[in-house]
């Protein structure tokens, strides 16, 4: 049963997602054999689109699909503020959030100790000449909150101090809906840290 | 962000996937983006075959992307059994166990008391048809271990009693590597009463 090759072939390369064991990759190809031919051929052309029309803004490092950015283009954000963010990803999560509405700054990377501190593979040029050819008056680090992302917070931030420039991170704490007892206790810690009046 | 079309479309078809939640749609999406053109191509390229090539086998009704049907061709193959699944995976999944030898009959479907028993949707007449001209000794009843499973093989059952065929069930019983406690009671007694000789 080798040969059924364009079940095989699609089976071997869900495969390869993150997340997604051989069979997981099995069953979600026999579940594609009952979608109807118009879900097959859309799901075809995204896949053929993506690479085609997707690519990332000059200025920000996001991806985008328009010769500009929707963000970098859109007038009504703040522009004194930067977000720097280490993927597209994290920016669709803020955006999300409905919480921010100035710039962002995607490096498209992490610097990691273990995979070796390339700093050259990071969108980190064009944040410096971003500011300085701006009038920015906050960089705010949003890089994950794990060793990588920290690392590259830390970085950043010795990198920045030449400028005249706010630089803040995002802060640590306790998850809304979270539940004090299945804190770790580096986060509960940071927390206290952090504590305000209210 | 709700404009990088490609990428949302892509990320909608694939929660549409068993076992995919919206947050590893989007996981699964991104890690695309990373992917080569070529392996984009080759996944698009399977999902547009899947529909065009493959096709039911009139005599089994496995799928097949052949005019014929690599089992029922299959001349090595004992023609004195038949095992009749549900799904087209079974087939593979007893393939790749490499022990069995015979004929196949796939109803792609099962009976459901739930969803109503529309025996007219199942690959039945087929398979009554098969047996009327072959020269069968032996029918497997492989259905799955499930409500539904046990309902349809109850049906074909009683279907083949006119038949001067031996009419067999897959045994249940422990699984190989399986840790007793873990076993639930109904499969326990079940393997109790299958107990066997050593």
């Amino acid at each position: 049963m080798e040969r059924l090759k364009s079940l095989n072939n699609l089976i071997e390369n869900l495969y390869k997602l993150p997340g997604v064991g051989k069979k997981s990759a099995e069953r979600m190809a026999y579940a594609m054999l009952d979608f109807p031919s118009e879900d097959l051929e859309s799901i075809a052309k995204a896949l053929t689109d993506l690479k085609a029309k997707i690519h990332f803004c000059p200025i920000c490092g996001m991806i985008t699909d328009i010769d500009g950015c929707y963000i970098c283009d859109d007038k009504n954000r703040d522009e004194t503020t930067i977000m720097v963010v280490s993927y597209p990803k994290d920016v669709m999560s803020i955006e999300k959030s409905n919480s921010y509405k100035g710039q962002y700054h995607v490096l498209n990377g992490e610097l990691s100790i273990s995979k070796g501190m390339n700093t050259d593979s990071l969108n980190i040029n064009s944040l410096l000449k971003r500011l300085d050819d701006g009038h920015y008056e906050e960089v705010i680090l949003a890089t994950n909150p794990t060793v990588d992302g920290e690392t590259t917070s830390m970085y950043l931030a010795k990198l920045l101090e030449k400028y005249n420039i706010r630089v803040t991170r995002l802060a640590y704490g306790l998850q809304i809906g979270g539940n004090l007892d299945y804190v770790d206790p580096l986060t509960l810690s940071k927390a206290l840290e952090g504590r305000h009046k209210i």
